[in-house]
């Protein structure tokens, strides 16, 4: 596999650059927005994720020689453009809301000024990566909440692509849950992985006795054995007649989960194994981890549901023309005009308004005049929401790897303590609190 | 990014690994399958996508210096099992499915034979590419059915992780999609790409009228331009009047189409552009495609619904040890045995079972005497399904590439054609045909 992510691209980015540099609109500065005009599935908030893998990837956005020998073979661009993306670097500005941050339709989520040429083939390479894992982020912040202070184990990676799985494991850990059984993530990303063994364990060997004494010979007692293969009941019993009661924890993957934790519990305790945890792990969303809120259960292991959205495998992020130049150098904001894709053009501003530490808006201050919009530590709108990732083609490296990783998992939980009461439910409703358009002084 | 695939992988396929080597299960001679138990969403054929992609990620599956660093550092396994993987490569038998071959619940998709070490590491890499294309591929080939003989356009990469998408782009070229919009689809497989214009390219302009007359001017007359920046009528006649009558197409992304294409169609044939053709981009799947079956389309562009399988982004396969050998080197098959989730254990040979041409069954033929399997090319239980892909370790290179996939659509269309009349309906139901199984002699 080519490290080069440049032709993760949509082939007519590259159309509309050619035809740019031939009538000249090529070097128009212009300003690309990203942004939602909704939250999917009726969610009362998104978190955005992805932003740091994105700068990754940005890094290897280049068009090498096996890049452009395709898009020439293939008559995709003329030469003209081929010698433009032979020395293709990103040169211009993104700014946006840090990785973690809560989203609503409306937000400003990530700001990509250059040139046209500069910007627009970046749009499939910010959506593939931040739709995708915006998804999974938001269904996990539902499911960390439903969990409570109980872990969540992120262990879908059979459910989602080969390489969509380390993203949505590190998405996830990001939006509150604190491990993941894909080791490409724990590698990429410094993710805890966890994971012990499957069904496929058990019936290996001739007996789950068998299975049980091996599995605790080589992992230790302080191990998670899976109970279910045959009997429950049986295969619990069996658990502490092998490990005994210092066992670390039993898992449960099949059958009715409250009725049968609360059994196992009942029965672990009058095998005196009264500290031996209870991990459940049979396709879990966030509804069930929220019905099983009363019973005894010590740790949810979450598969298809996190890395699929739970329902809503991606979100609805655009990246459109907001503003751009004209001939004259003098700015214009711009917006598709169909009724039914309403669009505020202009460069934008964003802040989360508070009300005594919670939020009551997201205000948007859209600028036509394209004066500098700070963005100070301290402002009468509220919490400011963007930051500068990149600048002058110069990438910001605290938003990649381990450690932005670990800042956006923080910030994430940082933030969503902003929010409102109402906003922790999970049944279907509006966002959680609206969105303020305001024009810029 | 690292090109070794062996961390792809859940911590437990290493731990039971180590565990294994430690009691002397490794070595048994291992059955694992992968099947789906039913069908996602009531869908009435599943389409087998992702094998070629398996068969070449699985060359890559290899414990480098960095892998085993990693699992050195984290204590994943001990120093037995760190050698044992430095060494490793798959040397054990996988037969299945050709790629682009129908399934239903049961279907022994994937047959993976070796060691139980050999075999058990795969689970991950193999459910993740087949779960995640054979979804895609499934949604695909009901689109494609109800675009009957109208081209069908993936572009849906920007809804989609970025490499899920180049993995989308394939999935559904091989369930009868004619080209996709992602460039490194076209670059890896082959597949044709296309792609002109965004609404950003309009609004870069002063004019709609310049925006039409640069894309003419740089793609010439038989571009397709986008219609619907502002408002659609104006925008043909714009199209019309830049472009002439011999302009290739128009693109509508928004509006209700149905109503939409039948007055564009009006107006251009009004204009004397009669052989413009019609795209239509607008948040289509298999049922907006059927719905507009009656109007005058020439091509649709399909995005979101696509590469998120309509619904249904993951299949639900599943790889389970199916059989195995004892201590003393006799085979048992073996299955979990929970309630809710009946799996039948032992070797399997599946045929598809046809009455005049007409597909009536899929037979699933169960060894439990684990005498050899044959599938040849005349069976009187009906079409063998399972070829061999990978021999004593050795992978057969037919199936990669672009040949592999172009041979993958070839054999979908085919066996498409197979299915009887009410598989082709759109609605939930029952699988098309039923799952019979039979003792082996």
């Amino acid at each position: 596999m080519t490290t080069s992510t440049a032709l993760l691209t949509d082939r007519y980015e590259l159309t509309m650059l050619a035809a740019s540099l031939r009538d000249g609109t090529a070097f128009r500065p212009s300003v690309f927005e990203l942004f939602s005009r909704r939250l999917s599935g009726g969610r009362r908030f998104g978190v955005v994720a992805g932003t740091g893998r994105f700068l990754e990837l940005l890094r290897e956005f280049r068009f090498g020689d096996d890049e452009l020998r395709f898009l020439r073979d293939e008559h995709v661009v003329d030469a003209t453009s081929l010698k433009h993306l032979e020395e293709y670097r990103f040169t211009g500005t993104i700014r946006g809301y840090r990785e973690g941050e809560l989203y609503f339709p409306g937000s400003p989520i990530l700001t990509v000024e250059g040139t046209f040429a500069d910007a627009v083939v970046l749009e499939t390479l910010a959506l593939s990566v931040l739709n995708h894992d915006s998804a999974v982020a938001t269904a996990a912040s539902r499911m960390s909440i439903a969990a409570g202070e109980r872990p969540l184990a992120e262990m879908g990676s059979r459910r989602a692509a080969e390489r969509s799985a380390v993203a949505a494991a590190r998405a996830a850990y990001i939006a509150g849950f604190s491990a993941t059984s894909n080791l490409e993530a724990g590698r990429s990303w410094g993710i805890p992985t966890m994971g012990t063994a499957a069904h496929s364990w058990t019936l290996l060997h001739d007996t789950e006795e068998e299975a049980f004494r091996a599995q605790v010979d080589s992992m230790g007692v302080g191990t998670t054995l899976l109970v279910d293969t045959y009997d429950i009941r049986n295969g619990v019993e069996t658990a502490i007649r092998v490990a005994g009661t210092d066992l670390g924890g039993v898992r449960i993957d099949s059958g009715d989960l409250p009725i049968v934790a609360g059994d196992v519990r009942v029965q672990l305790d009058e095998l005196g194994a009264t500290s031996t945890r209870i991990t459940v792990t049979s396709d879990l969303d966030e509804y069930a981890i929220a019905a099983l809120a009363a019973s005894p259960v010590d740790a949810y292991g979450v598969g298809t549901s996190v890395v699929t959205g739970s329902g809503y495998p991606t979100a609805s992020m655009v990246y459109k023309l907001a503003a751009r130049q004209d001939a004259a150098g003098a700015w214009i904001a711009v917006a598709k005009a169909s009724a039914d894709k309403a669009s505020y053009g202009g460069r934008k501003a964003a802040f989360r308004t508070l009300v005594d530490g919670v939020a009551t808006a997201e205000t948007v201050v859209v600028s036509d005049g394209f004066e500098e919009l700070d963005t100070p530590a301290e402002h009468p709108d509220g919490r400011p929401l963007q930051v500068t990732f990149v600048e002058a083609g110069d990438i910001d490296t605290a938003h990649e790897g381990t450690e932005g990783t670990a800042a956006a998992r923080t910030h994430h939980l940082r933030v969503r303590e902003e929010l409102p009461v109402r906003a922790l439910a999970l049944s279907k409703s509006d966002p959680a609190i609206p969105t303020v358009y305001v024009e810029a002084d």
